[in-house]
């Protein structure tokens, strides 16, 4: 199964198009998970608890990378305990926005999708076709790569004009280009905080899975963005991180996470039933 | 003391422009180095002969993640291991291509800067400004972003045109800019596979710090490279990984290293003193 038809076999069968971003922040942890642990040890522990309690509620996990190799080789450690903690119904997203010429390339892609087992990762496209090619030689798997990102710096460069198009639409016509006859799938991340580049992204690349943050905390609307992305199963991926990891500070955080990734993919369900 | 400083200062001393990338490909290291150890144990024992016998004559040290990640958390302790292995007379360059929103970033570069202690690290520029500042927050170390690469798909985004300006160039003016009132320093990667792009982002910045790879393997011209980035010391530093790495695959390798070590240095003095 490509990693398409596994992404809406499972938003379908769990109504969902929630993905939980786990960007463990350790000074922003409960207590009663940091008492008495290590930081790595913390974050495990956390994310143990959240992922059991929101699972049914998510069609994916996003782990963001950065979160743990600030605490070194002890939190590459925590990144592969939470990697196994995710249900096999549930995808894992290696949000590590790799980026390197091929050579280097492949041992990232065999880090990500060998080693730890993730069912897609985001991807660079800076360096081209050789630095992405590794990531799509994997079937079942996707490399998820940057379009048009959501934070205020995504307009330096792919906002930039050039033979008429946007240099995230190059990406975007690129990434589909790159993906044809090589068995792994191309995804394309595509912030929510602007819906202009998401319908531009979307007519241009009708079918690719998008990985969008940037609702909530960062104030994407989510009816504009399912308006301009589409509003099927399979094709869009909305993270939420922050607003559903720290829902609450007490030993409740769980409970808490539960409601809100109940709210948000019940309000997605609602403007794709619309 | 800034980073360009430093790099001057240790460059004039060992009368060398010699960066040794470490690739760690654990299928090619020496049987004399892997038999009876672990992989990421054989990867340490290969870097801390290599070090010793190569430090004198290097300016920097390259470390390349993806080699280390792909044996997971394990190779993330060797990570650490190798990088404590570099004489403080030694520059430690992390090249991690990492690049993402503000929030992320700012955990990236902790891990490198602080949890590792390494002198800079290379930055991807697709997500603009906040995605780089975090990296330029560190007295004493330097961001080096991505601007023109050495390999094939490099043309595929860097080479478009916008505004009249290569979009490489476009990045190499923006990164002087973002590094302006921050407390770290800019630096640039650019391949050694074409002079021409060399040239003109030399022209445009005239004194930041570029990290050359694409010389030897790659095919890149040391003399023409020269020519084309300035001769001084404090402007290039002119990686070799391959070359010195893989020299020999017997139980001499660090000293078939060292040979191909001082041969590299020797013949880019040669070219600045002419």
């Amino acid at each position: 199964m490509t990693f398409s038809e596994r992404l809406t076999h499972i938003q379908a069968d769990k109504r969902s198009l929630l993905c939980i971003g786990l960007d463990p922040d350790y000074d922003r942890l409960p207590a009663s998970v940091r008492d008495g642990r290590s930081p790595a040890g913390a974050i495990v522990a956390f994310h143990a608890a959240l992922i059991a309690a929101t699972a049914p509620y998510a069609c994916a996990y996003k782990i963001n990378f950065a979160f743990f190799e600030a605490h070194g080789a002890a939190g590459w450690e925590a990144l592969q305990h939470t990697r196994a903690l995710i249900p096999p119904d549930t995808l894992a997203i290696a949000d590590a926005k790799r980026g390197d010429i091929g050579n280097s390339a492949q041992f990232y892609a065999r880090s990500v999708f060998e080693t730890m087992d993730f069912d897609a990762c985001t991807v660079s496209p800076y360096m081209g076709r050789d630095s992405v090619a590794p990531f799509l030689a994997y079937p079942g798997k996707a490399a998820i790569i940057l379009a048009r990102t959501s934070n205020a710096g995504g307009a330096d460069l792919q906002e930039l004009e050039s033979e008429g198009k946007k240099i995230y639409l190059h990406t975007a016509l690129l990434a589909r280009t790159w993906a044809k006859d090589l068995p792994g799938e191309a995804g394309l991340v595509v912030g929510a905080t602007n819906a202009a580049p998401v319908s531009a992204i979307r007519a241009a690349c009708p079918t690719l899975p998008f990985l969008i943050p940037g609702v909530g905390a960062q104030g994407g609307d989510p009816r504009e963005i399912l308006d301009a992305a589409g509003h099927g199963y399979g094709l869009n991926l909305i993270n939420s991180s922050r607003q559903i990891l720290y829902a609450s500070s007490g030993p409740d955080f769980a409970e808490a996470a539960v409601r809100e990734a109940i709210a948000l993919r019940d309000h997605l369900h609602d403007i794709q039933s619309a």
